[in-house]
Protein backbone atom coordinates (compact mmCIF):
# COMPACT_ATOMS: atom_id res chain seq x y z
CA UNK A 1 0.00 0.00 0.00
CA UNK A 2 1.73 3.30 -1.37
CA UNK A 3 0.96 6.91 0.10
CA UNK A 4 1.99 9.85 -1.08
CA UNK A 5 1.78 11.66 2.00
CA UNK A 6 1.16 14.51 3.10
CA UNK A 7 -2.21 14.13 0.75
CA UNK A 8 -5.37 16.66 0.76
CA UNK A 9 -8.68 15.02 -0.12
CA UNK A 10 -10.39 17.04 -2.68
CA UNK A 11 -13.70 16.20 -2.83
CA UNK A 12 -16.40 15.31 -0.26
CA UNK A 13 -17.08 16.56 3.18
CA UNK A 14 -12.87 16.15 4.13
CA UNK A 15 -12.32 18.16 1.14
CA UNK A 16 -14.77 21.04 2.13
CA UNK A 17 -13.53 21.54 5.78
CA UNK A 18 -9.90 21.12 4.46
CA UNK A 19 -8.57 17.70 6.36
CA UNK A 20 -4.59 16.90 4.99
CA UNK A 21 -3.36 13.39 5.76
CA UNK A 22 0.40 13.40 7.07
CA UNK A 23 0.33 9.85 8.16
CA UNK A 24 -1.30 6.39 7.34
CA UNK A 25 -1.15 2.83 8.91
CA UNK A 26 -3.81 0.30 10.04
CA UNK A 27 -2.45 1.59 13.59
CA UNK A 28 -1.89 4.90 13.37
CA UNK A 29 -3.26 7.73 11.48
CA UNK A 30 -2.34 10.89 11.43
CA UNK A 31 -4.04 14.16 9.93
CA UNK A 32 -4.14 18.42 10.49
CA UNK A 33 -6.18 21.25 9.85
CA UNK A 34 -5.96 24.45 9.54
CA UNK A 35 -8.13 26.46 11.46
CA UNK A 36 -10.35 29.03 9.98
CA UNK A 37 -13.53 31.45 10.50
CA UNK A 38 -16.01 28.88 8.29
CA UNK A 39 -14.99 26.33 10.85
CA UNK A 40 -16.21 28.20 13.81
CA UNK A 41 -19.67 28.21 15.67
CA UNK A 42 -20.87 31.06 16.68
CA UNK A 43 -19.17 32.32 19.92
CA UNK A 44 -15.92 31.62 17.71
CA UNK A 45 -14.64 28.51 18.49
CA UNK A 46 -14.08 26.14 16.31
CA UNK A 47 -17.31 23.52 16.10
CA UNK A 48 -17.47 20.35 18.00
CA UNK A 49 -19.03 18.90 14.61
CA UNK A 50 -15.11 19.21 13.38
CA UNK A 51 -13.36 17.58 15.73
CA UNK A 52 -15.85 14.51 15.83
CA UNK A 53 -15.75 14.63 12.14
CA UNK A 54 -11.63 14.78 11.70
CA UNK A 55 -11.57 11.69 14.03
CA UNK A 56 -14.72 9.98 11.48
CA UNK A 57 -12.25 10.05 8.78
CA UNK A 58 -8.66 9.28 10.84
CA UNK A 59 -10.33 5.86 12.32
CA UNK A 60 -12.39 4.95 8.83
CA UNK A 61 -9.54 5.52 6.23
CA UNK A 62 -7.18 3.72 9.26
CA UNK A 63 -9.67 0.49 8.98
CA UNK A 64 -10.68 0.57 5.28
CA UNK A 65 -7.07 0.20 4.28
CA UNK A 66 -6.51 -2.58 6.30
CA UNK A 67 -9.41 -4.54 5.31
CA UNK A 68 -10.11 -3.59 1.78
CA UNK A 69 -7.74 -6.28 0.72
CA UNK A 70 -9.77 -9.10 2.08
CA UNK A 71 -13.07 -7.44 -0.24
CA UNK A 72 -14.67 -5.91 3.57
CA UNK A 73 -15.58 -2.50 3.93
CA UNK A 74 -15.20 0.38 6.54
CA UNK A 75 -18.30 2.01 9.00
CA UNK A 76 -18.74 4.08 11.23
CA UNK A 77 -20.66 2.59 14.31
CA UNK A 78 -19.93 4.94 16.53
CA UNK A 79 -18.64 8.03 17.47
CA UNK A 80 -18.19 9.48 20.58
CA UNK A 81 -16.06 13.18 21.21
CA UNK A 82 -15.08 14.48 24.62
CA UNK A 83 -14.59 18.70 24.42
CA UNK A 84 -11.33 19.22 26.76
CA UNK A 85 -9.85 22.55 25.60
CA UNK A 86 -11.12 25.21 23.00
CA UNK A 87 -9.16 26.18 19.41
CA UNK A 88 -9.70 29.41 18.28
CA UNK A 89 -6.72 29.21 15.89
CA UNK A 90 -3.54 28.01 14.32
CA UNK A 91 -3.58 24.48 12.76
CA UNK A 92 -5.92 21.07 14.66
CA UNK A 93 -3.79 18.55 14.91
CA UNK A 94 -5.48 14.74 15.43
CA UNK A 95 -3.61 11.09 15.58
CA UNK A 96 -5.81 8.07 16.02
CA UNK A 97 -4.31 4.92 17.43
CA UNK A 98 -5.95 1.51 17.19
CA UNK A 99 -7.09 -0.01 20.09
CA UNK A 100 -9.02 -3.17 19.44
CA UNK A 101 -9.28 -4.99 16.17
CA UNK A 102 -11.90 -7.55 16.23
CA UNK A 103 -13.23 -9.70 13.27
CA UNK A 104 -16.40 -7.22 13.22
CA UNK A 105 -15.82 -3.84 14.92
CA UNK A 106 -12.20 -2.39 15.31
CA UNK A 107 -11.96 0.75 18.04
CA UNK A 108 -9.86 3.49 17.74
CA UNK A 109 -8.65 6.74 20.54
CA UNK A 110 -8.51 9.53 18.22
CA UNK A 111 -6.26 12.78 20.57
CA UNK A 112 -7.10 16.34 19.08
CA UNK A 113 -4.93 18.41 19.86
CA UNK A 114 -3.51 22.26 19.17
CA UNK A 115 -0.48 24.38 18.11
CA UNK A 116 1.11 23.57 21.65
CA UNK A 117 0.13 20.36 22.16
CA UNK A 118 -2.47 20.74 24.41
CA UNK A 119 -5.05 17.77 24.69
CA UNK A 120 -8.30 19.47 23.42
CA UNK A 121 -11.20 16.65 22.05
CA UNK A 122 -10.89 13.16 22.19
CA UNK A 123 -12.86 10.43 20.59
CA UNK A 124 -13.47 6.93 20.65
CA UNK A 125 -14.47 5.71 17.32
CA UNK A 126 -16.01 2.22 16.89
CA UNK A 127 -15.87 1.00 13.41
CA UNK A 128 -17.68 -2.02 11.75
CA UNK A 129 -15.84 -4.35 9.47
CA UNK A 130 -18.70 -5.47 6.63
CA UNK A 131 -18.45 -7.21 3.31
CA UNK A 132 -18.69 -4.68 0.80
CA UNK A 133 -21.49 -4.64 -1.22
CA UNK A 134 -20.90 -6.86 -4.28
CA UNK A 135 -18.02 -8.39 -3.17
CA UNK A 136 -18.58 -12.60 -3.21
CA UNK A 137 -19.44 -13.20 0.18
CA UNK A 138 -21.53 -10.38 1.02
CA UNK B 1 -37.39 35.90 22.53
CA UNK B 2 -38.47 35.51 19.01
CA UNK B 3 -37.37 33.72 15.71
CA UNK B 4 -38.40 34.34 11.95
CA UNK B 5 -37.90 30.82 11.53
CA UNK B 6 -36.29 29.19 9.39
CA UNK B 7 -33.33 31.07 9.20
CA UNK B 8 -30.43 29.68 7.91
CA UNK B 9 -26.75 30.83 9.35
CA UNK B 10 -24.64 32.62 7.28
CA UNK B 11 -21.24 32.42 8.86
CA UNK B 12 -19.07 29.78 10.47
CA UNK B 13 -19.18 25.98 9.90
CA UNK B 14 -23.41 26.26 10.10
CA UNK B 15 -22.93 28.10 6.99
CA UNK B 16 -20.14 25.83 5.32
CA UNK B 17 -22.57 22.65 5.32
CA UNK B 18 -25.75 24.03 5.14
CA UNK B 19 -27.70 23.92 8.25
CA UNK B 20 -31.39 25.70 8.33
CA UNK B 21 -33.13 25.54 11.50
CA UNK B 22 -36.78 25.39 11.68
CA UNK B 23 -37.86 25.38 15.18
CA UNK B 24 -35.97 26.48 18.75
CA UNK B 25 -37.34 26.30 21.87
CA UNK B 26 -35.57 25.29 25.12
CA UNK B 27 -37.02 22.03 25.32
CA UNK B 28 -37.02 21.25 21.55
CA UNK B 29 -35.06 22.25 18.36
CA UNK B 30 -35.53 21.23 14.82
CA UNK B 31 -33.29 21.34 11.61
CA UNK B 32 -32.50 20.19 7.98
CA UNK B 33 -29.34 20.31 5.83
CA UNK B 34 -29.97 19.18 1.88
CA UNK B 35 -27.88 16.42 1.18
CA UNK B 36 -25.02 17.45 -1.61
CA UNK B 37 -21.24 15.93 -2.54
CA UNK B 38 -19.66 17.97 -0.67
CA UNK B 39 -21.11 15.97 2.44
CA UNK B 40 -20.15 12.67 1.80
CA UNK B 41 -17.76 10.61 2.76
CA UNK B 42 -15.35 8.16 -0.09
CA UNK B 43 -17.78 5.27 -0.33
CA UNK B 44 -20.78 8.40 -1.30
CA UNK B 45 -22.56 8.29 2.10
CA UNK B 46 -23.32 11.30 4.23
CA UNK B 47 -20.00 12.05 6.17
CA UNK B 48 -20.68 10.81 10.08
CA UNK B 49 -19.15 13.69 10.94
CA UNK B 50 -22.16 15.52 9.69
CA UNK B 51 -24.71 14.15 12.12
CA UNK B 52 -22.62 14.59 14.82
CA UNK B 53 -22.22 18.13 14.04
CA UNK B 54 -25.92 19.01 12.95
CA UNK B 55 -26.78 17.29 16.59
CA UNK B 56 -23.93 19.70 18.50
CA UNK B 57 -25.54 22.92 16.97
CA UNK B 58 -29.14 22.00 17.78
CA UNK B 59 -28.36 21.52 21.20
CA UNK B 60 -26.22 23.89 21.76
CA UNK B 61 -28.50 26.01 20.27
CA UNK B 62 -30.74 25.27 22.54
CA UNK B 63 -29.35 25.66 25.68
CA UNK B 64 -27.66 28.97 24.60
CA UNK B 65 -30.75 30.29 24.11
CA UNK B 66 -32.33 29.00 27.55
CA UNK B 67 -29.69 30.04 29.80
CA UNK B 68 -28.52 33.47 28.21
CA UNK B 69 -30.49 35.61 29.80
CA UNK B 70 -28.84 34.58 33.21
CA UNK B 71 -25.61 36.01 32.27
CA UNK B 72 -24.74 31.88 31.01
CA UNK B 73 -23.18 30.26 27.76
CA UNK B 74 -23.22 26.54 26.96
CA UNK B 75 -20.56 24.87 25.52
CA UNK B 76 -20.68 21.36 24.37
CA UNK B 77 -19.12 18.37 26.66
CA UNK B 78 -19.45 15.19 24.81
CA UNK B 79 -21.34 14.33 21.92
CA UNK B 80 -21.87 10.78 21.60
CA UNK B 81 -23.55 9.64 18.00
CA UNK B 82 -24.72 6.06 17.09
CA UNK B 83 -24.90 5.51 13.16
CA UNK B 84 -28.03 3.56 12.18
CA UNK B 85 -28.45 3.55 8.49
CA UNK B 86 -26.61 6.06 5.82
CA UNK B 87 -28.31 8.71 4.11
CA UNK B 88 -27.35 9.02 0.15
CA UNK B 89 -29.57 11.95 -1.42
CA UNK B 90 -32.59 14.20 0.01
CA UNK B 91 -32.66 16.00 2.97
CA UNK B 92 -31.17 15.41 6.11
CA UNK B 93 -33.74 15.90 8.93
CA UNK B 94 -32.81 16.59 12.68
CA UNK B 95 -34.69 17.18 15.94
CA UNK B 96 -32.78 17.60 19.40
CA UNK B 97 -35.75 17.02 22.76
CA UNK B 98 -34.56 18.28 26.05
CA UNK B 99 -34.03 14.94 28.80
CA UNK B 100 -32.23 16.41 31.41
CA UNK B 101 -31.84 20.32 32.53
CA UNK B 102 -28.74 20.16 35.65
CA UNK B 103 -27.40 23.41 36.91
CA UNK B 104 -24.13 22.82 35.12
CA UNK B 105 -25.17 20.09 32.42
CA UNK B 106 -27.58 19.49 30.09
CA UNK B 107 -28.68 16.32 28.46
CA UNK B 108 -30.29 16.28 24.85
CA UNK B 109 -31.08 13.49 22.55
CA UNK B 110 -31.29 13.98 19.14
CA UNK B 111 -32.22 11.75 16.25
CA UNK B 112 -31.56 12.12 12.85
CA UNK B 113 -34.38 11.04 9.86
CA UNK B 114 -34.38 10.64 6.21
CA UNK B 115 -36.88 11.98 3.23
CA UNK B 116 -38.84 8.34 4.81
CA UNK B 117 -38.56 9.38 8.38
CA UNK B 118 -36.27 6.44 8.94
CA UNK B 119 -33.85 6.75 11.87
CA UNK B 120 -30.45 7.31 10.42
CA UNK B 121 -28.37 8.74 13.68
CA UNK B 122 -28.77 9.06 16.97
CA UNK B 123 -26.98 11.29 19.09
CA UNK B 124 -26.85 12.26 23.36
CA UNK B 125 -25.59 15.72 23.51
CA UNK B 126 -24.51 16.81 27.13
CA UNK B 127 -24.00 20.81 27.04
CA UNK B 128 -22.14 22.56 29.92
CA UNK B 129 -23.85 25.48 31.73
CA UNK B 130 -21.28 28.19 32.22
CA UNK B 131 -20.44 31.75 32.77
CA UNK B 132 -20.26 33.67 29.86
CA UNK B 133 -16.58 35.26 29.93
CA UNK B 134 -17.34 38.69 31.35
CA UNK B 135 -19.94 38.37 33.11
CA UNK B 136 -20.35 39.71 36.34
CA UNK B 137 -20.60 36.31 38.23
CA UNK B 138 -17.68 34.68 36.06
CA UNK C 1 -42.37 -17.30 24.58
CA UNK C 2 -43.48 -17.41 27.80
CA UNK C 3 -42.66 -15.15 30.76
CA UNK C 4 -44.19 -15.74 34.27
CA UNK C 5 -43.61 -12.05 35.42
CA UNK C 6 -42.16 -10.48 37.32
CA UNK C 7 -39.03 -12.58 37.82
CA UNK C 8 -35.97 -12.55 39.61
CA UNK C 9 -32.37 -14.33 38.35
CA UNK C 10 -31.35 -16.40 41.31
CA UNK C 11 -28.12 -16.56 39.52
CA UNK C 12 -25.12 -14.26 38.63
CA UNK C 13 -24.71 -10.58 39.01
CA UNK C 14 -28.25 -10.06 38.07
CA UNK C 15 -29.16 -11.94 41.52
CA UNK C 16 -26.00 -10.71 43.49
CA UNK C 17 -27.19 -7.03 43.14
CA UNK C 18 -31.37 -7.79 43.14
CA UNK C 19 -32.39 -7.34 39.53
CA UNK C 20 -36.51 -8.27 39.14
CA UNK C 21 -37.90 -8.08 35.50
CA UNK C 22 -41.01 -7.16 35.27
CA UNK C 23 -42.18 -7.02 31.58
CA UNK C 24 -40.12 -8.49 28.84
CA UNK C 25 -40.62 -8.18 25.14
CA UNK C 26 -38.08 -7.45 22.23
CA UNK C 27 -39.19 -3.43 22.22
CA UNK C 28 -39.61 -3.01 26.01
CA UNK C 29 -38.14 -4.10 29.31
CA UNK C 30 -38.58 -3.32 32.34
CA UNK C 31 -37.26 -4.11 35.90
CA UNK C 32 -36.49 -2.57 39.08
CA UNK C 33 -34.18 -3.46 41.66
CA UNK C 34 -34.59 -2.01 45.72
CA UNK C 35 -31.90 0.24 47.15
CA UNK C 36 -29.71 -0.92 50.08
CA UNK C 37 -26.69 0.33 51.58
CA UNK C 38 -24.52 -2.69 49.66
CA UNK C 39 -25.11 -0.71 46.24
CA UNK C 40 -24.13 2.58 47.14
CA UNK C 41 -20.50 4.33 47.01
CA UNK C 42 -18.62 5.69 49.82
CA UNK C 43 -20.64 8.89 49.65
CA UNK C 44 -24.05 6.52 50.05
CA UNK C 45 -25.70 7.34 47.04
CA UNK C 46 -26.60 4.54 44.36
CA UNK C 47 -23.01 3.52 42.78
CA UNK C 48 -23.44 4.19 39.09
CA UNK C 49 -22.36 0.91 38.08
CA UNK C 50 -25.48 -0.49 39.15
CA UNK C 51 -27.81 2.26 36.80
CA UNK C 52 -25.04 0.77 33.87
CA UNK C 53 -25.16 -2.89 34.71
CA UNK C 54 -29.40 -2.76 35.20
CA UNK C 55 -29.22 -1.32 31.71
CA UNK C 56 -27.06 -3.71 29.95
CA UNK C 57 -29.24 -6.67 31.13
CA UNK C 58 -32.18 -5.39 30.47
CA UNK C 59 -31.32 -4.37 26.43
CA UNK C 60 -28.94 -7.90 26.57
CA UNK C 61 -31.95 -9.75 27.96
CA UNK C 62 -34.73 -7.94 25.17
CA UNK C 63 -32.36 -8.79 22.12
CA UNK C 64 -31.42 -12.16 23.60
CA UNK C 65 -35.22 -13.09 23.49
CA UNK C 66 -35.91 -11.85 19.83
CA UNK C 67 -32.74 -13.31 17.96
CA UNK C 68 -32.51 -16.77 19.91
CA UNK C 69 -34.46 -18.24 18.05
CA UNK C 70 -32.85 -18.21 14.62
CA UNK C 71 -29.67 -19.57 16.85
CA UNK C 72 -28.30 -15.68 17.05
CA UNK C 73 -27.27 -14.58 20.53
CA UNK C 74 -26.82 -10.96 22.01
CA UNK C 75 -23.47 -9.38 22.98
CA UNK C 76 -23.22 -6.21 24.80
CA UNK C 77 -20.96 -3.65 22.13
CA UNK C 78 -21.18 -0.60 24.07
CA UNK C 79 -22.49 1.11 27.20
CA UNK C 80 -22.63 4.66 27.62
CA UNK C 81 -24.81 5.67 31.24
CA UNK C 82 -25.35 8.95 32.04
CA UNK C 83 -25.83 10.22 35.65
CA UNK C 84 -27.91 13.04 36.02
CA UNK C 85 -29.66 12.47 39.45
CA UNK C 86 -28.05 10.44 42.38
CA UNK C 87 -30.50 7.75 44.38
CA UNK C 88 -30.18 7.24 48.22
CA UNK C 89 -33.31 4.91 49.15
CA UNK C 90 -36.36 3.47 47.80
CA UNK C 91 -36.52 1.32 44.36
CA UNK C 92 -34.52 1.85 41.50
CA UNK C 93 -36.82 1.46 37.97
CA UNK C 94 -35.73 0.61 34.62
CA UNK C 95 -37.38 0.56 30.95
CA UNK C 96 -35.27 -0.33 27.78
CA UNK C 97 -36.82 0.38 24.51
CA UNK C 98 -35.55 -0.07 21.38
CA UNK C 99 -34.22 2.56 19.18
CA UNK C 100 -32.63 0.48 16.23
CA UNK C 101 -33.23 -3.24 15.36
CA UNK C 102 -30.32 -3.67 12.58
CA UNK C 103 -28.90 -6.80 11.36
CA UNK C 104 -25.84 -7.03 13.28
CA UNK C 105 -26.59 -4.54 15.78
CA UNK C 106 -29.41 -3.25 18.33
CA UNK C 107 -29.42 -0.09 19.71
CA UNK C 108 -31.55 0.69 22.98
CA UNK C 109 -32.54 3.50 24.97
CA UNK C 110 -32.72 2.77 29.03
CA UNK C 111 -34.12 5.34 31.35
CA UNK C 112 -33.38 4.71 34.62
CA UNK C 113 -36.07 6.66 37.16
CA UNK C 114 -36.70 6.74 41.11
CA UNK C 115 -39.44 6.43 43.61
CA UNK C 116 -40.72 10.06 41.85
CA UNK C 117 -40.17 9.02 38.57
CA UNK C 118 -37.68 11.66 37.79
CA UNK C 119 -35.05 10.25 35.61
CA UNK C 120 -31.86 10.17 37.13
CA UNK C 121 -29.93 8.12 34.33
CA UNK C 122 -29.65 7.53 30.93
CA UNK C 123 -28.06 4.63 28.94
CA UNK C 124 -27.72 4.26 25.02
CA UNK C 125 -26.79 0.74 24.62
CA UNK C 126 -25.38 -0.92 21.63
CA UNK C 127 -26.15 -4.88 21.44
CA UNK C 128 -24.29 -7.24 18.90
CA UNK C 129 -25.95 -10.04 17.40
CA UNK C 130 -23.70 -12.91 16.77
CA UNK C 131 -24.09 -16.62 15.43
CA UNK C 132 -24.45 -18.61 18.82
CA UNK C 133 -21.46 -20.89 19.01
CA UNK C 134 -22.17 -24.55 18.14
CA UNK C 135 -25.01 -23.47 15.59
CA UNK C 136 -24.66 -24.17 12.43
CA UNK C 137 -24.18 -21.41 10.93
CA UNK C 138 -21.54 -20.07 13.33
CA UNK D 1 -2.08 11.25 51.71
CA UNK D 2 -1.58 7.48 52.98
CA UNK D 3 -2.75 4.33 51.34
CA UNK D 4 -2.02 1.09 53.19
CA UNK D 5 -2.61 -1.03 49.45
CA UNK D 6 -3.61 -2.87 48.40
CA UNK D 7 -7.02 -2.30 50.24
CA UNK D 8 -10.09 -4.19 49.72
CA UNK D 9 -13.52 -1.97 50.09
CA UNK D 10 -15.72 -3.57 52.90
CA UNK D 11 -18.78 -1.76 52.28
CA UNK D 12 -21.31 -0.81 49.97
CA UNK D 13 -20.95 -2.05 46.40
CA UNK D 14 -17.54 -2.47 45.85
CA UNK D 15 -17.68 -4.60 48.50
CA UNK D 16 -20.39 -6.51 47.32
CA UNK D 17 -18.65 -7.30 44.02
CA UNK D 18 -15.15 -7.71 45.47
CA UNK D 19 -12.77 -4.72 44.38
CA UNK D 20 -9.28 -4.77 45.52
CA UNK D 21 -7.37 -1.94 44.36
CA UNK D 22 -3.99 -1.85 44.62
CA UNK D 23 -2.47 1.64 43.37
CA UNK D 24 -3.76 5.18 43.69
CA UNK D 25 -2.49 8.94 42.33
CA UNK D 26 -4.52 11.48 41.21
CA UNK D 27 -2.90 10.08 37.40
CA UNK D 28 -3.02 6.67 37.68
CA UNK D 29 -5.51 4.25 39.45
CA UNK D 30 -5.08 -0.01 39.63
CA UNK D 31 -7.78 -2.14 40.87
CA UNK D 32 -8.38 -6.34 40.44
CA UNK D 33 -11.38 -8.45 40.86
CA UNK D 34 -11.39 -12.08 41.36
CA UNK D 35 -13.84 -13.61 38.95
CA UNK D 36 -16.47 -16.24 40.21
CA UNK D 37 -19.77 -17.27 39.10
CA UNK D 38 -21.55 -14.13 40.79
CA UNK D 39 -20.05 -11.80 38.86
CA UNK D 40 -21.66 -13.62 35.37
CA UNK D 41 -24.11 -12.92 32.65
CA UNK D 42 -26.19 -15.91 32.02
CA UNK D 43 -23.80 -16.90 29.07
CA UNK D 44 -21.29 -17.45 31.56
CA UNK D 45 -19.32 -14.13 31.03
CA UNK D 46 -17.86 -11.65 33.11
CA UNK D 47 -21.11 -9.05 33.29
CA UNK D 48 -20.09 -6.23 31.11
CA UNK D 49 -21.32 -3.76 34.17
CA UNK D 50 -19.05 -5.09 36.05
CA UNK D 51 -16.26 -3.84 34.11
CA UNK D 52 -18.03 -0.52 33.54
CA UNK D 53 -18.80 -0.40 37.67
CA UNK D 54 -14.39 -0.59 38.14
CA UNK D 55 -14.14 1.98 35.72
CA UNK D 56 -16.28 4.09 37.52
CA UNK D 57 -14.70 3.09 40.89
CA UNK D 58 -11.12 3.59 39.93
CA UNK D 59 -11.57 7.14 38.39
CA UNK D 60 -13.74 8.31 40.96
CA UNK D 61 -11.80 7.45 43.90
CA UNK D 62 -8.63 9.09 41.48
CA UNK D 63 -10.36 12.13 41.50
CA UNK D 64 -11.77 12.30 45.11
CA UNK D 65 -8.55 12.35 46.27
CA UNK D 66 -7.35 14.74 44.41
CA UNK D 67 -10.23 17.53 45.57
CA UNK D 68 -10.84 17.03 48.46
CA UNK D 69 -8.39 18.61 50.08
CA UNK D 70 -9.67 21.62 48.72
CA UNK D 71 -13.37 21.18 50.09
CA UNK D 72 -14.77 19.64 47.00
CA UNK D 73 -16.37 16.26 46.11
CA UNK D 74 -16.36 13.99 42.25
CA UNK D 75 -19.08 13.05 40.97
CA UNK D 76 -19.61 10.85 37.95
CA UNK D 77 -21.60 12.31 34.99
CA UNK D 78 -20.87 9.81 32.19
CA UNK D 79 -19.54 6.00 31.77
CA UNK D 80 -19.01 4.89 28.47
CA UNK D 81 -17.84 1.24 28.27
CA UNK D 82 -16.77 -0.63 24.88
CA UNK D 83 -16.65 -4.73 25.81
CA UNK D 84 -14.15 -5.70 23.30
CA UNK D 85 -13.23 -9.56 24.62
CA UNK D 86 -15.09 -11.43 26.88
CA UNK D 87 -13.61 -12.83 30.43
CA UNK D 88 -14.63 -15.93 31.64
CA UNK D 89 -12.37 -16.71 34.64
CA UNK D 90 -9.45 -15.40 36.37
CA UNK D 91 -8.60 -12.02 36.98
CA UNK D 92 -10.22 -8.40 36.26
CA UNK D 93 -7.22 -6.04 36.18
CA UNK D 94 -8.17 -2.55 35.67
CA UNK D 95 -6.25 0.66 35.31
CA UNK D 96 -7.42 4.38 35.19
CA UNK D 97 -5.50 6.87 33.36
CA UNK D 98 -5.92 10.44 33.52
CA UNK D 99 -6.97 12.25 30.07
CA UNK D 100 -7.80 15.78 30.96
CA UNK D 101 -8.06 17.43 34.73
CA UNK D 102 -10.19 20.30 34.14
CA UNK D 103 -11.77 22.93 36.64
CA UNK D 104 -15.20 20.89 36.43
CA UNK D 105 -14.85 17.80 34.79
CA UNK D 106 -12.10 15.36 34.69
CA UNK D 107 -12.00 13.16 32.01
CA UNK D 108 -10.09 9.16 32.79
CA UNK D 109 -9.54 6.32 30.26
CA UNK D 110 -9.61 2.86 32.08
CA UNK D 111 -8.68 -0.24 30.33
CA UNK D 112 -9.81 -3.72 31.48
CA UNK D 113 -7.28 -6.64 30.85
CA UNK D 114 -7.33 -10.36 31.39
CA UNK D 115 -4.66 -12.74 33.33
CA UNK D 116 -2.72 -13.05 29.92
CA UNK D 117 -2.88 -9.14 29.09
CA UNK D 118 -5.55 -8.68 26.41
CA UNK D 119 -7.48 -5.59 26.36
CA UNK D 120 -11.23 -6.97 26.93
CA UNK D 121 -12.85 -3.37 27.78
CA UNK D 122 -12.28 0.17 27.52
CA UNK D 123 -13.85 3.18 29.49
CA UNK D 124 -13.68 6.93 29.14
CA UNK D 125 -14.86 8.26 32.31
CA UNK D 126 -16.17 11.97 33.40
CA UNK D 127 -15.97 12.78 36.27
CA UNK D 128 -17.62 16.23 37.55
CA UNK D 129 -15.61 18.41 40.35
CA UNK D 130 -18.64 20.01 43.15
CA UNK D 131 -18.72 21.21 45.94
CA UNK D 132 -18.83 19.36 48.91
CA UNK D 133 -22.57 19.74 50.52
CA UNK D 134 -21.88 21.52 53.56
CA UNK D 135 -18.45 23.30 52.46
CA UNK D 136 -18.21 26.87 52.91
CA UNK D 137 -18.38 27.72 49.80
CA UNK D 138 -21.02 25.12 48.24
Amino acid sequence: MQFELPFRPEHGFDGLYGLEITHVSEYLVRGRVAVRDELKQPDGLVHGGVYATIAESLASVGTALAVMAGGKTAMGLSNHTSFLRPIIQGTIYAQATIKHRGRSTWVWEVEITDDRERLCALTRMTVAVRERPGSPAS
